[in-house]
């Protein structure tokens, strides 16, 4: 790391992207002991040079902003050389790939609200993800060894576990924002049960375990109050409750918005928190616990999230990118409740940092194996990331969890050997899958790795 | 351990049986170099007497039979006192009992071949035997430290790890002949594909790993011969073949005869042996697979074993038992097939044995946790049996076999602590109930649990 | 914990300390978001009395200070009853025995500097404090359970290991300064050689691990300055060099001031920070390289701190005490330097803090004994002590870490069980003791055994 | 394997050995269920060809022996072509290399009974080995991967930890018959106290725990008899009493003989059997205990090998060679008493082995390192070598353990790096070098680095 912090170098691979990177641009114009240039490498290198337009449109619209240039290039290599930070959003493939991932299996009996982590839809997508991975990390190691490697990319874990496994010295970690949802409604309870306002997410104290989107909170506090009682209460009085308990303006969320009475019915029966959204709760549980048919999905008030919005949502933010290109509109200055900037300023120096994030287990949790990619908490510090000795799954849970896990682990596995056979290995092991008789299970993988051969290409040769 | 190998004192819990202690009788008969006495206790007392009255016609009968004395005793204690091997065979409970473990689950949707070992009737099994466990552990403290104990009731793994919480210092280990079985298919296969006749069972030398009634074979050979290929062979030949292949006139075995199909199907799945009978590895497998349905079941060409005909089968015993008390007949000299008594010899410093037995784990299972209970090969040689280093689960069953063992160390637990809050995270935990509803499990919880009560008394002090 | 943070129970055992306790008086007198009472219980209820004047005279001197009313108890019971916290800090036994720990091994050649924590002194002076522990350990199980408890006293890590091994369930940690004198070292490198002044010692950001007494950084950063190559600098200039470079005011530190050249030449030759003093340093090292002869621990620089020296400085505090109890003085309200109140801030949830503690290996480390007590940084937060994963002891200091830390271990098992035999085990692997011949070790033992066995009465029951 | 034991492929690397080669023909020509072919590859080709007629000669000699084929080679390529085992036995470098080794030490106070294994001389030997072993490993890896690979060279852990690193899948282990002379005093103490006679050395079982020659007995009998109580009183017998108890043809073993009054006071010390030679164990000890000075040596009544005497051995055989060559003498055919043919009979499916061997810790001892070559029981059978779960080295002589273990390791990377400062690291945490003041280790480093530096060359590139 260089010796100044307030002038950083930050490669930004899938620099094109029209969510992602618009809220990396706010939150860093919001930040004002940090400056630099930003690369945005991306295979749409026509996506990436509009975002350099709209980048560097802000400190024409906002002069009192952090200064930050902009520069769409063309080479990896040139985006990763003298890179403090590498930061990895990328959409694996199209949105027809998607809809494999998340409809192919319906006509199974498998309905998944987000399908792109666990389930057949996170095999498949992690399938052509891991070649991705396999090539940024091989870049990352001839280019910028030395980097902290940020990755929004899901399936998280699988994404996490790649790049380590392919660069084990890679200083990488992924980041997700899910947890900070179950900080917030931690903070409504608090409200609620003890008159306590204004609490910012990150007073909320908790202990994260667990694996990204099928993460738990094993303790929560603010200051000296213990919300786990005020959380059971909570829980209690919402969990039939048609609500939109906690506001969430952003984008990202917005569409995803969900009662939460998932959340609430696996803290009711487990007694520890399910800190993630219920649409990627219940693709970790049973099918007959929340998602066997859509009408029972309804009856737990979250959303399929079809791939057909996916498409027009898309469109709409390609619409507003030609708005924000052209000057016609202008970036709001709305910090995006992400937390990488403050993590590049922990790791600058500039003040330590706990939050949880996405790495190879080193003991953080105590019976899940060596190497697995975990989500727990650490500390950001001078250069170091840090995880914290978290403790272990509770046994009633640890089937599930280790289960998804494993899939994850054999995945990656099959998916650096270019090995379908393994792959099919992994699916079936899948606690969904396991659901259909044989025959149906491979029928699916058949069909989905067809419908998705176009971004397989190297499993074939 | 005394110093002459030739006497013994042994004392057998659920000294009344009409099986186990028929086969034990024959098999000590048999042995030459073994002699001494054989306390029978029996919360039937009178059960105890009528064996007391068969072992003792045995050295009438057989002039030749090894010199053995058999007394049933009224006190566990005075069974105990002095015992250089005990043996625990027992029935938890009545049949009516076992009917509710293995058919009150079926109108769920929940088809088990035997319902001891997992799934819902593994469960609640446990739950009343896990107390007599406790009593028999502590007895044994008290009575009988130094003594070896082998345990042949199931639930097998839940049994063992119940005499090591409670007495962790004790020698017990527990016994299955289910691998035995796997060793007459391969010794099948080589006479098939190799010509090679008349080998014994145990000269088929194979590694184990996995836990009881889910063990499976990572390699196997006869002399120098690798047989995993002749046994992918004769899997493709058999596995839609009706067959009865392997001969077994062992009377536990009889009604049970299967096809193997599942065995050969999980073989050519997963390329590792699953080495027990297929009415036990179904119940290990999602329902989808083998059992979702009677006629599923049907087509896998394995039994469900109804506890009306255990009923029958018990009367048959009880028949054949006055017959033998009152010497109408006598007990054919035949050997069991059980290695109790090799066993024994072993440990006597009689001659070393390696075998497959039950046994916590403490680094035999590289990635089960320590002190499950697993079964793998151990080395039996003078007062010792130590297990030998046998590898790690593949991940491709890992979470299979994970969350079955994790249910019965949580069953453990629950067990112990009378704790049914617990007992039902427990069960909720198993995979197949995990096929169920959430309301569906409670309510066949409930319902197992209230037609088992009158075992299970001190659940509700 | 209670709702209010700013009204505690402490519970100070030791409370008669004329030291630690009046250096926890001033910091609480600083600390303007906590009061409460001091309840200080002491087996010489004479100093706690004292101690009581002392501390209530505070608010009269200070009108402005921290609202703190102490007071002597005569039972363990009363003090701990309703205790927020719990401080351990004692003297085991007296100067006395204290003077067999230090000066019995001389004449065999072994030269302590301290004799309080490893080698022959830190055995013997286990063996009397570990009882103590024990009582003190069960007293909080029954009266205060769900108190935290912060442990001052040395052997640090036997004493924090036998609460743990009493009652696994205390919240305890073990606390001490020594790597703050690091960390001011390192902010005097950063002074010299990067010209950056008045850096506070806890903004030195460091990665610890090791025992206590023995422990080691890794890393060390001041915001994004790397300072390891500075430290080189540092001790490279410095190491033969008489100075007093980091002053140090704490009475504690005042008589115990080095060279530092132990540290620095273990840096050099290991490529990592030691982190203590090199007093406590030179403890854990074999004789030859610093201590073998008084001339040679000359040599580095460092003085052996005689027991006569402790008697008389102690008779200087005696003399303090009468001064500040009749009012003669008053304290002079300085921070301590400590960190004990900081850390009751932030489990109080007043401000999460980052420090080195001891607590008993849970992953933190990853190649020592699970159970063995190590130091790592820990995360304080609400009602938590989380230790953070701070790596591997590289191989070429392993040996004398481990054992050290098993030596530690096996004397706790010996104290617990009363053993003097497991203890002359534990004596004899301990590395400076394998110095001498047999003959010498039992001599030395036996020696020094019976020099303290006022206070190992328990040992021979 | 091939599909016949009869016929093996033996490649002997170090065939011109004038020891262990001729062991080795005698045996084969003892066993009469094997036959084959030996190729001989030697640097030294004279040597392998000189022992191609030797070995050839027994089938003149000996019409009745087993058939076999002696072929000396001349590239290691072609006599590991096809080969079933790989035996290895050679001499790293000259007696003059070894003269420093064993000699160089002595000016500092070290004095070293072997010089080959632990200490200064293992690692200096460790060094110049490694490399032949990296060799030797990639060849196997391209030429036999398959092969059983038995190593016989010291330093033994090293050599085996070298072949896994270099070629993790490689099937070796390395043999030492340091064990098999405790189980004769096992039997000759069963004579004297319990009158039983003749007893063969594998008929007394035992649990082996340790590393290469400091290896550990913690249980041991005889059928059904303790040994444990008869060593005791075997032990306290004899340990000062001059004897000769043990006799021993075996040639190696015929100058090393000794009273093993060090075996037996480390027994009486610590209550488990050390199960190696006086002359090994003591070199693991701290100086103080058995070697500070040649008087104390004397004392405990074992010797200190000089390289001189095994010059002039090495004469004799030399001229032994000779006359085994020409003709005119012929081998006696006499078993060895090694393991190896035993071995290989056992891996080729002809009766099952349990003995002990070093193999990589991968769970057979729950307390050292996974990886750390280890010594444990091991159970032989078809194609299958796996170590028995053996349990824990205890506490009061870990410390020596674990860290001659982690010196070991440490050498083996300094090697396969050919980092001569991680060399002198490792050298350093040697428990002996650390007997020296820092100068002294320097100087004894650059001086055996020095004197055997023509051995060392790829180190200086």
């Amino acid at each position: 790391m260089k010796n100044d912090s307030a002038k950083l170098k930050l490669a930004y691979i899938g620099g094109g992207s029209r969510g992602w990177a618009w809220n990396l641009m706010k939150d860093l114009a919001l930040t004002d002991n940090l400056s630099g240039t930003v690369d945005l490498y991306d295979i749409d290198y026509s996506a990436a040079v509009d975002n350099e337009l709209i980048g560097n449109s802000i400190n024409k619209n906002y002069p009192n902003a952090g200064k930050w240039t902009y520069r769409a290039v063309k080479e990896i290599g040139e985006a990763l050389t003298g890179a403090d930070f590498v930061i990895i959003s990328i959409l694996p493939a199209t949105f027809e790939e998607m809809r494999v991932d998340v409809h192919a299996p319906e006509k199974y009996g498998i309905y998944q609200a987000v399908g792109d982590t666990t389930g057949p839809g996170g095999v498949i997508r992690s399938l052509r993800t891991i070649p991705m991975y396999e090539y940024i990390a091989n870049a990352i190691k001839k280019y910028s060894p030395n980097a902290w490697v940020i990755n929004y990319t899901n399936p998280m874990a699988v994404c996490t576990n790649t790049l380590y496994k392919v660069f084990p010295e890679i200083k990488a970690f992924g980041c997700c924002h899910e947890v900070f949802g179950t900080q917030k409604i931690l903070a409504a309870a608090l409200e609620e049960f003890a008159g306590i306002k204004d609490v910012e997410r990150d007073e909320i104290k908790v202990n994260v375990i667990g694996i990204n989107h099928f993460t738990w909170l094993t303790s929560a506090h603010y200051k000296n109050i213990d919300l786990m009682p005020l959380y059971k209460k909570y829980a209690e009085k919402y969990i039939y409750v048609e609500t939109e308990a906690v506001k969430d303006d952003n984008w990202m969320n917005n569409v995803f918005r969900n009662c939460n009475w998932v959340k609430y019915h696996l803290f009711l029966k487990y007694g520890i928190i399910a800190a993630a959204g219920d649409r990627h709760l219940s693709e970790f549980c049973p099918s007959a616990w929340y998602s066997k048919t859509p009408e029972l999905v309804n009856s737990w008030k979250f959303g399929l999230t079809d791939v057909d919005w996916r498409i027009k949502d898309l469109g709409d933010r390609l619409e507003k990118s030609k708005l924000l290109k052209d000057g016609t509109e202008k970036l709001d200055l709305v910090h995006s409740g992400e937390e990488g900037v403050r993590q590049m300023q922990a790791i600058s120096g500039l003040g330590d940092l706990v939050t949880n994030v996405n790495l190879p287990n080193r003991g953080q949790i105590s019976n899940l194996p060596l190497g697995t990619v975990v989500e727990t908490n650490a500390i950001f510090t001078s250069d170091t990331v840090q995880p914290v000795v978290s403790g272990a799954i509770p046994d009633s849970i640890l089937g599930l969890v280790s289960s998804a896990a494993a899939v994850q682990d054999m995945t990656v596995e099959a998916g650096l050997q270019r090995d379908l056979d393994l792959a099919f290995k992994a699916f079936s092991a899948d606690s969904r899958i396991q659901e259909l008789s044989f025959k149906d299970a491979k029928s699916l993988f058949d069909e989905m790795i067809c419908g998705t051969k176009e971004y397989l290409k190297e499993y074939f040769k």
